[in-house]
Protein backbone atom coordinates (compact mmCIF):
# COMPACT_ATOMS: atom_id res chain seq x y z
CA UNK A 1 0.00 0.00 0.00
CA UNK A 2 2.98 2.07 -1.32
CA UNK A 3 1.84 6.19 -1.14
CA UNK A 4 2.36 7.21 -4.92
CA UNK A 5 1.20 10.85 -4.16
CA UNK A 6 1.16 12.90 -1.59
CA UNK A 7 -2.14 15.24 -2.36
CA UNK A 8 -4.31 13.94 -5.83
CA UNK A 9 -6.92 16.72 -7.06
CA UNK A 10 -9.06 14.87 -9.35
CA UNK A 11 -11.28 17.50 -11.41
CA UNK A 12 -14.19 15.76 -12.50
CA UNK A 13 -16.04 13.68 -10.39
CA UNK A 14 -18.11 11.23 -12.93
CA UNK A 15 -18.27 7.63 -13.74
CA UNK A 16 -14.20 7.82 -14.20
CA UNK A 17 -13.31 10.04 -11.76
CA UNK A 18 -15.41 8.48 -9.19
CA UNK A 19 -13.63 4.93 -10.20
CA UNK A 20 -9.99 6.14 -9.89
CA UNK A 21 -11.13 7.92 -6.32
CA UNK A 22 -12.36 4.11 -5.34
CA UNK A 23 -8.55 2.48 -6.52
CA UNK A 24 -6.96 5.27 -4.93
CA UNK A 25 -8.34 4.92 -1.82
CA UNK A 26 -8.62 0.96 -1.99
CA UNK A 27 -5.02 1.09 -2.73
CA UNK A 28 -4.14 3.96 -0.47
CA UNK A 29 -1.74 5.72 -3.15
CA UNK A 30 -2.08 9.08 -2.05
CA UNK A 31 -2.29 10.85 1.56
CA UNK A 32 -5.21 12.83 0.75
CA UNK A 33 -7.78 13.26 -2.07
CA UNK A 34 -9.22 17.04 -3.04
CA UNK A 35 -12.42 16.70 -5.44
CA UNK A 36 -13.46 19.30 -7.08
CA UNK A 37 -16.31 19.41 -9.84
CA UNK A 38 -18.47 22.87 -11.20
CA UNK A 39 -21.67 21.62 -9.75
CA UNK A 40 -22.34 22.22 -6.53
CA UNK A 41 -25.02 19.04 -6.67
CA UNK A 42 -22.50 16.85 -8.08
CA UNK A 43 -19.54 17.77 -5.47
CA UNK A 44 -22.18 16.93 -2.52
CA UNK A 45 -22.66 13.45 -3.96
CA UNK A 46 -19.63 12.65 -4.62
CA UNK A 47 -18.95 13.73 -0.43
CA UNK A 48 -22.05 11.51 0.44
CA UNK A 49 -20.11 8.80 -1.68
CA UNK A 50 -16.97 9.76 0.46
CA UNK A 51 -14.72 10.14 -2.64
CA UNK A 52 -12.61 12.34 -1.59
CA UNK A 53 -10.88 13.62 1.84
CA UNK A 54 -11.60 17.70 0.64
CA UNK A 55 -14.20 18.98 -1.28
CA UNK A 56 -14.53 22.08 -3.62
CA UNK A 57 -16.20 23.98 -6.07
CA UNK A 58 -12.53 26.25 -6.52
CA UNK A 59 -10.74 24.09 -9.36
CA UNK A 60 -7.27 26.40 -8.37
CA UNK A 61 -8.03 25.86 -4.70
CA UNK A 62 -8.43 21.21 -5.56
CA UNK A 63 -4.94 22.01 -7.24
CA UNK A 64 -2.69 24.30 -4.95
CA UNK A 65 -0.03 21.93 -3.61
CA UNK A 66 -1.03 18.94 -5.52
CA UNK A 67 1.53 16.19 -6.88
CA UNK A 68 -0.63 14.89 -9.23
CA UNK A 69 -3.78 16.78 -11.14
CA UNK A 70 -5.76 14.75 -13.35
CA UNK A 71 -8.29 16.19 -15.36
CA UNK A 72 -11.55 14.12 -15.76
CA UNK A 73 -13.99 16.48 -16.89
CA UNK A 74 -15.31 16.65 -20.72
CA UNK A 75 -12.65 17.73 -22.89
CA UNK A 76 -14.16 20.99 -23.53
CA UNK A 77 -13.70 21.79 -20.00
CA UNK A 78 -9.72 21.22 -20.09
CA UNK A 79 -8.44 24.48 -21.54
CA UNK A 80 -10.65 26.93 -18.71
CA UNK A 81 -9.62 24.77 -16.03
CA UNK A 82 -5.62 24.29 -16.96
CA UNK A 83 -5.83 28.56 -17.32
CA UNK A 84 -7.26 28.83 -13.61
CA UNK A 85 -4.95 26.62 -11.77
CA UNK A 86 -1.75 27.19 -13.22
CA UNK A 87 -0.32 29.66 -11.09
CA UNK A 88 -1.34 27.60 -8.58
CA UNK A 89 0.70 24.19 -9.82
CA UNK A 90 3.94 23.47 -7.65
CA UNK A 91 7.21 22.27 -9.44
CA UNK A 92 7.22 18.95 -10.15
CA UNK A 93 3.52 18.36 -10.16
CA UNK A 94 1.68 16.56 -13.02
CA UNK A 95 -0.95 17.19 -14.97
CA UNK A 96 -2.73 14.09 -16.66
CA UNK A 97 -5.67 13.34 -17.92
CA UNK A 98 -8.65 10.73 -18.85
CA UNK A 99 -9.49 12.05 -21.94
CA UNK A 100 -10.77 9.99 -25.38
CA UNK A 101 -8.57 12.45 -27.47
CA UNK A 102 -5.00 13.03 -27.17
CA UNK A 103 -4.18 14.95 -29.90
CA UNK A 104 -6.16 18.03 -28.74
CA UNK A 105 -5.20 17.66 -25.51
CA UNK A 106 -1.14 18.42 -25.69
CA UNK A 107 -2.41 21.25 -28.42
CA UNK A 108 -4.80 23.12 -26.33
CA UNK A 109 -2.85 22.83 -22.78
CA UNK A 110 0.43 21.96 -23.27
CA UNK A 111 1.41 25.26 -23.66
CA UNK A 112 -0.48 26.67 -20.74
CA UNK A 113 1.40 23.73 -18.38
CA UNK A 114 3.90 25.77 -16.59
CA UNK A 115 7.85 24.91 -16.87
CA UNK A 116 8.45 22.26 -14.46
CA UNK A 117 5.11 20.99 -14.18
CA UNK A 118 4.90 17.86 -16.25
CA UNK A 119 1.55 17.27 -19.01
CA UNK A 120 1.07 13.21 -18.71
CA UNK A 121 -2.22 13.12 -21.04
CA UNK A 122 -3.59 9.56 -20.80
CA UNK A 123 -6.56 7.10 -21.94
CA UNK A 124 -7.97 4.69 -19.66
CA UNK A 125 -9.87 2.60 -22.54
CA UNK A 126 -12.93 1.70 -20.40
CA UNK A 127 -15.91 2.81 -19.17
CA UNK A 128 -20.10 1.98 -19.37
CA UNK A 129 -22.97 3.51 -20.53
CA UNK A 130 -23.65 5.45 -17.08
CA UNK A 131 -22.50 8.36 -15.78
CA UNK A 132 -22.45 10.66 -13.05
CA UNK A 133 -20.21 9.84 -9.60
CA UNK A 134 -23.07 7.36 -8.23
CA UNK A 135 -21.86 5.26 -11.59
CA UNK A 136 -17.97 4.66 -10.47
CA UNK A 137 -16.96 1.33 -9.56
CA UNK A 138 -13.21 0.19 -8.26
CA UNK A 139 -13.11 -2.67 -10.81
CA UNK A 140 -13.77 -0.45 -13.50
CA UNK A 141 -10.59 -0.35 -15.21
CA UNK A 142 -9.46 -4.35 -14.16
CA UNK A 143 -7.88 -5.72 -17.50
CA UNK A 144 -8.20 -2.74 -19.80
CA UNK A 145 -5.55 -0.88 -21.20
CA UNK A 146 -4.38 2.75 -20.35
CA UNK A 147 -2.28 4.09 -23.54
CA UNK A 148 -0.01 7.22 -22.09
CA UNK A 149 0.45 9.74 -25.06
CA UNK A 150 3.54 11.75 -23.05
CA UNK A 151 4.55 14.57 -25.72
CA UNK A 152 8.36 13.96 -26.42
CA UNK A 153 10.78 15.11 -24.23
CA UNK A 154 8.61 14.34 -21.17
CA UNK A 155 10.60 13.28 -18.00
CA UNK A 156 10.25 9.12 -17.78
CA UNK A 157 9.92 9.30 -14.30
CA UNK A 158 6.51 11.65 -14.72
CA UNK A 159 5.48 8.69 -17.48
CA UNK A 160 6.33 5.88 -14.84
CA UNK A 161 4.41 7.40 -11.99
CA UNK A 162 1.24 7.97 -13.82
CA UNK A 163 1.51 4.59 -15.15
CA UNK A 164 1.84 2.89 -11.53
CA UNK A 165 -1.28 4.52 -10.86
CA UNK A 166 -2.98 3.20 -13.61
CA UNK A 167 -1.29 -0.13 -13.48
CA UNK A 168 -2.84 -0.13 -9.48
CA UNK A 169 -6.01 -0.09 -10.99
CA UNK A 170 -5.58 -3.26 -12.85
CA UNK A 171 -5.00 -1.70 -16.12
CA UNK A 172 -2.50 -2.69 -18.86
CA UNK A 173 0.00 0.46 -20.13
CA UNK A 174 0.87 0.82 -23.75
CA UNK A 175 2.92 4.49 -24.49
CA UNK A 176 1.38 5.92 -28.14
CA UNK A 177 1.76 8.84 -30.30
CA UNK A 178 -1.11 11.24 -29.66
CA UNK A 179 -2.31 11.18 -33.18
CA UNK A 180 -2.09 7.60 -33.71
CA UNK A 181 -4.24 7.17 -30.45
CA UNK A 182 -6.56 9.43 -32.38
CA UNK A 183 -6.66 7.50 -35.25
CA UNK A 184 -7.22 3.94 -33.46
CA UNK A 185 -9.66 5.30 -31.59
CA UNK A 186 -11.74 7.40 -33.61
CA UNK A 187 -12.72 3.50 -35.24
CA UNK A 188 -12.47 1.21 -32.07
CA UNK A 189 -14.71 3.62 -30.31
CA UNK A 190 -15.33 7.27 -31.48
CA UNK A 191 -17.33 6.11 -34.89
CA UNK A 192 -19.13 3.28 -33.16
CA UNK A 193 -20.60 5.66 -31.00
CA UNK A 194 -21.37 8.06 -33.72
CA UNK A 195 -23.24 5.24 -35.78
CA UNK A 196 -25.19 3.62 -32.55
CA UNK A 197 -26.44 7.66 -31.76
CA UNK A 198 -27.30 8.02 -34.94
CA UNK A 199 -29.80 4.77 -35.78
CA UNK A 200 -30.83 5.94 -32.18
CA UNK A 201 -32.05 9.25 -33.61
CA UNK A 202 -33.41 7.24 -36.37
CA UNK A 203 -35.83 5.77 -34.23
CA UNK A 204 -36.59 8.93 -32.89
CA UNK A 205 -37.22 9.83 -36.25
CA UNK A 206 -40.20 7.34 -36.94
CA UNK A 207 -43.68 8.05 -36.70
CA UNK A 208 -44.48 7.22 -32.91
CA UNK A 209 -46.36 4.00 -33.53
CA UNK A 210 -44.02 2.13 -35.20
CA UNK A 211 -41.27 4.16 -32.20
CA UNK A 212 -42.68 1.95 -29.63
CA UNK A 213 -42.45 -1.72 -31.46
CA UNK A 214 -38.73 -0.91 -32.33
CA UNK A 215 -38.92 -0.45 -28.54
CA UNK A 216 -40.40 -3.63 -27.86
CA UNK A 217 -38.55 -5.64 -30.31
CA UNK A 218 -35.24 -3.84 -28.93
CA UNK A 219 -34.03 -7.68 -28.51
CA UNK A 220 -33.10 -8.14 -32.32
CA UNK A 221 -29.94 -5.93 -31.67
CA UNK A 222 -31.08 -2.26 -31.46
CA UNK A 223 -30.77 -3.01 -28.55
CA UNK A 224 -27.39 -2.67 -28.00
CA UNK A 225 -27.38 0.45 -29.54
CA UNK A 226 -29.31 2.32 -27.51
CA UNK A 227 -26.74 1.35 -24.94
CA UNK A 228 -24.19 2.32 -26.76
CA UNK A 229 -26.04 5.70 -27.36
CA UNK A 230 -26.70 6.72 -23.74
CA UNK A 231 -23.58 7.50 -22.98
CA UNK A 232 -23.41 11.18 -21.71
CA UNK A 233 -23.96 13.79 -24.32
CA UNK A 234 -21.48 16.53 -22.91
CA UNK A 235 -18.37 14.24 -23.12
CA UNK A 236 -19.32 12.53 -26.51
CA UNK A 237 -19.79 16.03 -28.20
CA UNK A 238 -16.39 17.29 -26.67
CA UNK A 239 -14.82 13.67 -28.04
CA UNK A 240 -16.12 14.38 -31.66
CA UNK A 241 -15.32 18.42 -31.95
CA UNK A 242 -11.68 17.49 -30.57
CA UNK A 243 -11.43 14.36 -32.87
CA UNK A 244 -12.52 15.76 -36.10
CA UNK A 245 -10.25 15.23 -38.51
CA UNK A 246 -10.09 10.78 -37.97
CA UNK A 247 -13.66 10.52 -36.90
CA UNK A 248 -14.15 12.18 -40.86
CA UNK A 249 -11.95 9.67 -42.20
CA UNK A 250 -12.81 6.48 -40.47
CA UNK A 251 -16.63 7.88 -41.32
CA UNK A 252 -16.25 8.27 -44.84
CA UNK A 253 -14.36 4.58 -45.34
CA UNK A 254 -17.50 3.48 -43.21
CA UNK A 255 -20.08 4.98 -45.78
CA UNK A 256 -18.04 3.54 -48.80
CA UNK A 257 -18.05 0.35 -47.39
CA UNK A 258 -21.79 0.51 -46.48
CA UNK A 259 -22.51 1.45 -49.82
CA UNK A 260 -21.04 -1.12 -50.78
CA UNK A 261 -23.39 -3.75 -48.68
CA UNK A 262 -26.34 -1.35 -49.85
CA UNK A 263 -25.71 -2.18 -53.96
CA UNK A 264 -25.28 -6.07 -52.92
CA UNK A 265 -28.82 -5.77 -51.51
CA UNK A 266 -30.32 -3.74 -54.65
CA UNK A 267 -29.11 -6.39 -56.76
CA UNK A 268 -29.73 -9.28 -55.03
CA UNK A 269 -26.21 -10.22 -54.72
CA UNK A 270 -25.76 -12.87 -52.14
CA UNK A 271 -22.76 -13.78 -53.17
CA UNK A 272 -21.13 -10.57 -51.75
CA UNK A 273 -23.14 -10.18 -48.53
CA UNK A 274 -22.56 -13.89 -47.55
CA UNK A 275 -18.68 -13.15 -48.21
CA UNK A 276 -18.51 -9.96 -46.08
CA UNK A 277 -20.91 -11.64 -43.27
CA UNK A 278 -18.16 -14.60 -43.33
CA UNK A 279 -14.97 -12.28 -43.31
CA UNK A 280 -16.13 -10.37 -40.27
CA UNK A 281 -15.96 -13.08 -38.23
CA UNK A 282 -12.59 -13.36 -38.10
CA UNK A 283 -12.53 -10.19 -35.95
CA UNK A 284 -14.95 -11.44 -33.37
CA UNK A 285 -12.38 -14.43 -32.87
CA UNK A 286 -9.46 -11.71 -32.05
CA UNK A 287 -11.20 -9.54 -29.78
CA UNK A 288 -12.12 -12.62 -27.65
CA UNK A 289 -8.26 -14.10 -28.17
CA UNK A 290 -7.44 -10.31 -26.64
CA UNK A 291 -9.67 -11.30 -23.70
CA UNK A 292 -11.64 -7.73 -24.40
CA UNK A 293 -14.71 -9.50 -24.93
CA UNK B 1 -47.20 -30.84 -19.18
CA UNK B 2 -49.96 -31.69 -21.49
CA UNK B 3 -48.86 -32.74 -25.42
CA UNK B 4 -49.87 -30.16 -27.88
CA UNK B 5 -48.69 -32.11 -31.07
CA UNK B 6 -48.27 -35.74 -31.58
CA UNK B 7 -45.36 -35.63 -33.75
CA UNK B 8 -42.99 -32.13 -34.64
CA UNK B 9 -40.72 -31.82 -37.12
CA UNK B 10 -37.84 -29.60 -36.52
CA UNK B 11 -35.96 -28.78 -39.66
CA UNK B 12 -32.85 -27.39 -39.34
CA UNK B 13 -31.29 -27.71 -36.21
CA UNK B 14 -29.52 -24.56 -35.58
CA UNK B 15 -29.59 -22.28 -32.56
CA UNK B 16 -32.79 -21.12 -32.87
CA UNK B 17 -34.30 -25.10 -33.76
CA UNK B 18 -31.77 -26.60 -31.37
CA UNK B 19 -33.16 -24.12 -28.63
CA UNK B 20 -36.70 -24.95 -29.69
CA UNK B 21 -36.25 -28.99 -29.44
CA UNK B 22 -34.95 -28.35 -25.72
CA UNK B 23 -38.19 -26.35 -25.03
CA UNK B 24 -40.29 -29.15 -26.79
CA UNK B 25 -38.75 -32.27 -24.46
CA UNK B 26 -38.48 -29.92 -20.99
CA UNK B 27 -42.26 -28.96 -21.42
CA UNK B 28 -43.27 -32.72 -22.77
CA UNK B 29 -45.03 -30.96 -25.62
CA UNK B 30 -44.79 -33.48 -28.34
CA UNK B 31 -45.09 -37.16 -28.55
CA UNK B 32 -42.08 -37.23 -30.73
CA UNK B 33 -39.77 -34.67 -32.01
CA UNK B 34 -38.08 -35.33 -35.49
CA UNK B 35 -34.54 -33.84 -36.61
CA UNK B 36 -33.88 -33.45 -40.45
CA UNK B 37 -31.39 -31.42 -41.51
CA UNK B 38 -29.14 -30.85 -44.42
CA UNK B 39 -25.72 -31.71 -43.42
CA UNK B 40 -25.01 -35.21 -42.18
CA UNK B 41 -22.09 -33.95 -39.59
CA UNK B 42 -25.12 -31.44 -38.09
CA UNK B 43 -27.47 -34.11 -37.56
CA UNK B 44 -24.57 -36.25 -35.53
CA UNK B 45 -24.12 -33.47 -33.16
CA UNK B 46 -27.76 -32.75 -32.62
CA UNK B 47 -28.17 -36.72 -31.92
CA UNK B 48 -25.67 -36.30 -29.52
CA UNK B 49 -27.25 -33.91 -27.79
CA UNK B 50 -30.39 -35.56 -27.76
CA UNK B 51 -32.41 -33.29 -29.23
CA UNK B 52 -34.83 -35.32 -31.22
CA UNK B 53 -36.78 -38.63 -30.86
CA UNK B 54 -35.62 -39.39 -34.36
CA UNK B 55 -32.99 -38.34 -37.10
CA UNK B 56 -32.94 -38.12 -41.16
CA UNK B 57 -31.66 -36.20 -43.96
CA UNK B 58 -34.34 -36.72 -45.98
CA UNK B 59 -37.15 -33.50 -45.31
CA UNK B 60 -39.84 -35.14 -46.72
CA UNK B 61 -39.50 -38.66 -44.04
CA UNK B 62 -39.18 -35.80 -41.80
CA UNK B 63 -42.39 -33.72 -42.09
CA UNK B 64 -44.49 -37.61 -43.01
CA UNK B 65 -47.45 -37.87 -40.79
CA UNK B 66 -46.06 -34.51 -38.61
CA UNK B 67 -48.54 -32.36 -36.97
CA UNK B 68 -46.22 -29.33 -36.76
CA UNK B 69 -43.72 -29.20 -39.07
CA UNK B 70 -41.24 -26.09 -38.05
CA UNK B 71 -39.12 -24.41 -40.28
CA UNK B 72 -35.19 -23.33 -38.90
CA UNK B 73 -33.25 -23.14 -41.71
CA UNK B 74 -32.38 -19.55 -43.52
CA UNK B 75 -34.84 -18.55 -45.06
CA UNK B 76 -33.43 -19.26 -48.64
CA UNK B 77 -33.78 -23.00 -47.97
CA UNK B 78 -37.36 -22.55 -47.74
CA UNK B 79 -39.06 -23.20 -50.86
CA UNK B 80 -36.97 -26.32 -51.78
CA UNK B 81 -38.30 -27.73 -48.40
CA UNK B 82 -41.54 -27.18 -48.43
CA UNK B 83 -41.52 -28.46 -52.39
CA UNK B 84 -39.97 -31.12 -50.78
CA UNK B 85 -42.15 -32.07 -48.04
CA UNK B 86 -45.44 -30.76 -49.81
CA UNK B 87 -46.64 -34.39 -51.09
CA UNK B 88 -46.05 -35.75 -47.47
CA UNK B 89 -48.36 -33.65 -45.32
CA UNK B 90 -51.20 -34.66 -44.21
CA UNK B 91 -54.75 -32.46 -43.44
CA UNK B 92 -55.04 -30.35 -40.48
CA UNK B 93 -51.22 -30.10 -40.15
CA UNK B 94 -49.13 -26.28 -39.36
CA UNK B 95 -46.25 -25.64 -41.19
CA UNK B 96 -44.49 -22.53 -39.20
CA UNK B 97 -41.35 -21.17 -39.20
CA UNK B 98 -38.82 -18.64 -37.33
CA UNK B 99 -37.70 -17.12 -39.99
CA UNK B 100 -37.01 -13.02 -39.31
CA UNK B 101 -38.63 -11.92 -42.35
CA UNK B 102 -42.43 -13.00 -42.85
CA UNK B 103 -44.01 -11.21 -45.97
CA UNK B 104 -41.20 -13.38 -48.37
CA UNK B 105 -42.46 -16.44 -46.57
CA UNK B 106 -46.62 -16.15 -47.34
CA UNK B 107 -44.84 -14.91 -50.80
CA UNK B 108 -42.99 -17.86 -51.74
CA UNK B 109 -44.13 -20.58 -49.39
CA UNK B 110 -47.91 -19.69 -48.96
CA UNK B 111 -48.82 -21.37 -52.90
CA UNK B 112 -46.85 -24.11 -51.90
CA UNK B 113 -48.77 -25.21 -49.49
CA UNK B 114 -51.26 -27.86 -49.56
CA UNK B 115 -55.02 -27.34 -49.21
CA UNK B 116 -56.04 -28.57 -45.58
CA UNK B 117 -52.67 -27.42 -44.36
CA UNK B 118 -52.68 -24.11 -42.19
CA UNK B 119 -49.04 -22.04 -42.75
CA UNK B 120 -48.84 -20.10 -39.48
CA UNK B 121 -45.43 -17.98 -39.99
CA UNK B 122 -44.00 -16.77 -36.92
CA UNK B 123 -40.56 -15.13 -35.77
CA UNK B 124 -39.42 -15.82 -32.00
CA UNK B 125 -37.43 -12.13 -31.54
CA UNK B 126 -34.35 -13.53 -29.41
CA UNK B 127 -30.70 -15.08 -30.45
CA UNK B 128 -26.95 -14.61 -29.77
CA UNK B 129 -24.26 -14.46 -31.62
CA UNK B 130 -23.76 -18.33 -31.96
CA UNK B 131 -24.79 -20.44 -34.40
CA UNK B 132 -25.15 -24.45 -34.69
CA UNK B 133 -27.18 -27.05 -32.44
CA UNK B 134 -24.54 -26.74 -29.49
CA UNK B 135 -25.63 -23.11 -29.36
CA UNK B 136 -28.85 -23.64 -28.17
CA UNK B 137 -30.60 -23.91 -25.05
CA UNK B 138 -33.94 -24.01 -23.48
CA UNK B 139 -34.47 -20.72 -21.72
CA UNK B 140 -33.54 -18.66 -24.89
CA UNK B 141 -36.75 -17.29 -25.44
CA UNK B 142 -37.62 -16.47 -22.27
CA UNK B 143 -39.48 -12.85 -21.26
CA UNK B 144 -38.61 -12.24 -25.40
CA UNK B 145 -41.41 -11.51 -27.75
CA UNK B 146 -43.01 -13.90 -30.77
CA UNK B 147 -44.62 -11.82 -33.16
CA UNK B 148 -46.98 -14.74 -35.79
CA UNK B 149 -48.24 -12.90 -39.10
CA UNK B 150 -51.01 -15.30 -40.27
CA UNK B 151 -52.25 -14.33 -43.64
CA UNK B 152 -55.73 -13.43 -43.61
CA UNK B 153 -58.45 -16.48 -43.61
CA UNK B 154 -55.79 -18.39 -41.37
CA UNK B 155 -57.57 -20.48 -38.92
CA UNK B 156 -57.85 -19.27 -35.73
CA UNK B 157 -56.94 -22.85 -34.07
CA UNK B 158 -54.16 -23.05 -35.74
CA UNK B 159 -52.64 -19.94 -34.79
CA UNK B 160 -53.73 -20.65 -31.10
CA UNK B 161 -51.36 -23.64 -31.18
CA UNK B 162 -48.63 -21.68 -32.40
CA UNK B 163 -49.32 -19.31 -29.86
CA UNK B 164 -49.77 -21.70 -26.73
CA UNK B 165 -46.07 -23.66 -27.54
CA UNK B 166 -43.85 -20.16 -27.28
CA UNK B 167 -45.73 -19.49 -24.95
CA UNK B 168 -44.47 -22.84 -23.13
CA UNK B 169 -41.39 -21.55 -24.06
CA UNK B 170 -41.69 -18.42 -22.14
CA UNK B 171 -42.24 -16.09 -24.87
CA UNK B 172 -45.17 -13.48 -25.19
CA UNK B 173 -47.03 -13.14 -28.24
CA UNK B 174 -48.17 -10.76 -30.54
CA UNK B 175 -50.17 -10.27 -33.71
CA UNK B 176 -48.91 -8.54 -36.51
CA UNK B 177 -49.22 -8.08 -40.14
CA UNK B 178 -46.60 -9.50 -42.16
CA UNK B 179 -45.49 -6.25 -43.93
CA UNK B 180 -45.61 -4.05 -40.97
CA UNK B 181 -43.34 -6.86 -39.12
CA UNK B 182 -41.05 -6.93 -41.96
CA UNK B 183 -40.70 -2.76 -41.38
CA UNK B 184 -40.32 -2.76 -37.95
CA UNK B 185 -37.83 -5.70 -37.85
CA UNK B 186 -35.60 -3.69 -40.50
CA UNK B 187 -35.41 -1.37 -38.30
CA UNK B 188 -34.75 -3.60 -34.65
CA UNK B 189 -32.67 -5.77 -35.99
CA UNK B 190 -31.57 -5.89 -40.21
CA UNK B 191 -30.30 -2.61 -40.09
CA UNK B 192 -28.39 -3.34 -36.65
CA UNK B 193 -26.82 -6.03 -38.44
CA UNK B 194 -25.61 -4.20 -41.37
CA UNK B 195 -24.34 -1.14 -40.08
CA UNK B 196 -22.38 -4.16 -37.63
CA UNK B 197 -21.07 -5.85 -40.39
CA UNK B 198 -19.87 -3.04 -42.67
CA UNK B 199 -18.18 -1.36 -39.80
CA UNK B 200 -16.48 -4.98 -38.82
CA UNK B 201 -15.62 -4.48 -42.36
CA UNK B 202 -14.28 -1.42 -42.44
CA UNK B 203 -11.67 -2.77 -39.85
CA UNK B 204 -10.96 -5.62 -41.56
CA UNK B 205 -10.00 -2.99 -44.71
CA UNK B 206 -7.23 -1.17 -42.38
CA UNK B 207 -3.54 -1.99 -42.73
CA UNK B 208 -2.90 -4.93 -40.09
CA UNK B 209 -0.96 -2.77 -38.05
CA UNK B 210 -3.84 -0.67 -37.00
CA UNK B 211 -6.13 -3.55 -37.51
CA UNK B 212 -4.13 -5.47 -33.74
CA UNK B 213 -4.71 -1.76 -32.25
CA UNK B 214 -8.19 -1.62 -33.17
CA UNK B 215 -8.66 -5.56 -31.80
CA UNK B 216 -6.84 -4.55 -28.61
CA UNK B 217 -8.91 -1.42 -27.79
CA UNK B 218 -12.09 -3.04 -28.72
CA UNK B 219 -13.61 -1.86 -25.07
CA UNK B 220 -14.55 1.60 -26.44
CA UNK B 221 -17.19 0.42 -27.83
CA UNK B 222 -16.21 -1.31 -31.10
CA UNK B 223 -16.49 -5.46 -29.24
CA UNK B 224 -20.27 -5.00 -29.04
CA UNK B 225 -20.16 -4.80 -33.29
CA UNK B 226 -17.90 -7.52 -33.68
CA UNK B 227 -20.82 -9.53 -31.48
CA UNK B 228 -23.21 -8.69 -33.39
CA UNK B 229 -20.95 -9.11 -36.54
CA UNK B 230 -20.28 -12.76 -35.81
CA UNK B 231 -23.86 -13.76 -36.34
CA UNK B 232 -24.12 -17.06 -39.02
CA UNK B 233 -23.48 -15.45 -42.37
CA UNK B 234 -26.31 -17.81 -44.54
CA UNK B 235 -29.21 -16.70 -42.33
CA UNK B 236 -27.80 -13.18 -42.43
CA UNK B 237 -27.31 -13.31 -46.27
CA UNK B 238 -30.61 -14.64 -46.73
CA UNK B 239 -32.50 -12.26 -44.52
CA UNK B 240 -31.17 -9.23 -46.48
CA UNK B 241 -32.10 -10.75 -49.68
CA UNK B 242 -35.75 -11.39 -48.43
CA UNK B 243 -36.13 -8.09 -46.66
CA UNK B 244 -34.89 -5.83 -49.25
CA UNK B 245 -37.15 -3.37 -49.61
CA UNK B 246 -37.73 -2.45 -45.89
CA UNK B 247 -33.84 -2.33 -45.49
CA UNK B 248 -33.06 -0.28 -48.50
CA UNK B 249 -35.68 2.12 -47.19
CA UNK B 250 -34.47 2.25 -43.20
CA UNK B 251 -30.58 2.10 -44.52
CA UNK B 252 -31.81 5.18 -46.89
CA UNK B 253 -33.32 7.17 -43.65
CA UNK B 254 -30.25 6.01 -41.23
CA UNK B 255 -27.60 7.48 -44.03
CA UNK B 256 -29.57 10.99 -44.22
CA UNK B 257 -29.69 11.12 -40.27
CA UNK B 258 -26.00 9.87 -40.30
CA UNK B 259 -25.08 12.77 -43.10
CA UNK B 260 -26.41 15.70 -40.72
CA UNK B 261 -24.02 14.48 -38.10
CA UNK B 262 -21.12 14.34 -40.44
CA UNK B 263 -21.73 17.88 -41.43
CA UNK B 264 -22.40 18.64 -37.59
CA UNK B 265 -18.50 17.47 -36.58
CA UNK B 266 -17.11 19.03 -40.05
CA UNK B 267 -18.37 22.43 -39.06
CA UNK B 268 -17.74 21.60 -35.32
CA UNK B 269 -21.71 22.76 -34.10
CA UNK B 270 -21.30 21.63 -30.74
CA UNK B 271 -25.28 22.09 -29.94
CA UNK B 272 -26.22 19.70 -33.04
CA UNK B 273 -24.73 17.09 -31.64
CA UNK B 274 -25.02 17.48 -27.75
CA UNK B 275 -29.03 18.01 -28.31
CA UNK B 276 -29.14 14.66 -30.33
CA UNK B 277 -26.95 12.20 -27.93
CA UNK B 278 -29.29 13.95 -25.09
CA UNK B 279 -32.58 12.79 -27.12
CA UNK B 280 -31.31 9.25 -27.93
CA UNK B 281 -31.10 8.52 -23.95
CA UNK B 282 -34.85 8.85 -23.97
CA UNK B 283 -35.05 5.57 -26.09
CA UNK B 284 -32.51 3.97 -23.98
CA UNK B 285 -34.70 4.43 -21.26
CA UNK B 286 -38.24 2.74 -22.98
CA UNK B 287 -36.04 0.02 -23.76
CA UNK B 288 -35.04 -0.71 -20.35
CA UNK B 289 -38.75 0.00 -19.25
CA UNK B 290 -39.52 -2.26 -21.81
CA UNK B 291 -37.74 -4.86 -19.96
CA UNK B 292 -35.76 -5.59 -23.06
CA UNK B 293 -32.35 -4.56 -22.03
Amino acid sequence: MARVFDRIALLGIGLIGASLARVIRREGLAGEIVVYTRRAETLAKAEALGLGDRYTLDAAEAAAGADLVMLCTPLGAYRALVEAIAPRLVPGAIVSDVGSVKGSVIREIGPLVPAGVHLVPGHPVSGTEHSGPEAGFATLFEGRWCILTPPPGTDPAAVERIAGLWRRAGMMIELMDAAYHDRVLAITSHLPHLIAYSIVDTVVGLERSTRREVVKYAAGGFRDFTRIAASDPVMWRDIFLDNQEAVLEMLGRFSEDLARLQRAIRHGDGEVLEELFTRTRAIRRGVIEAKQA
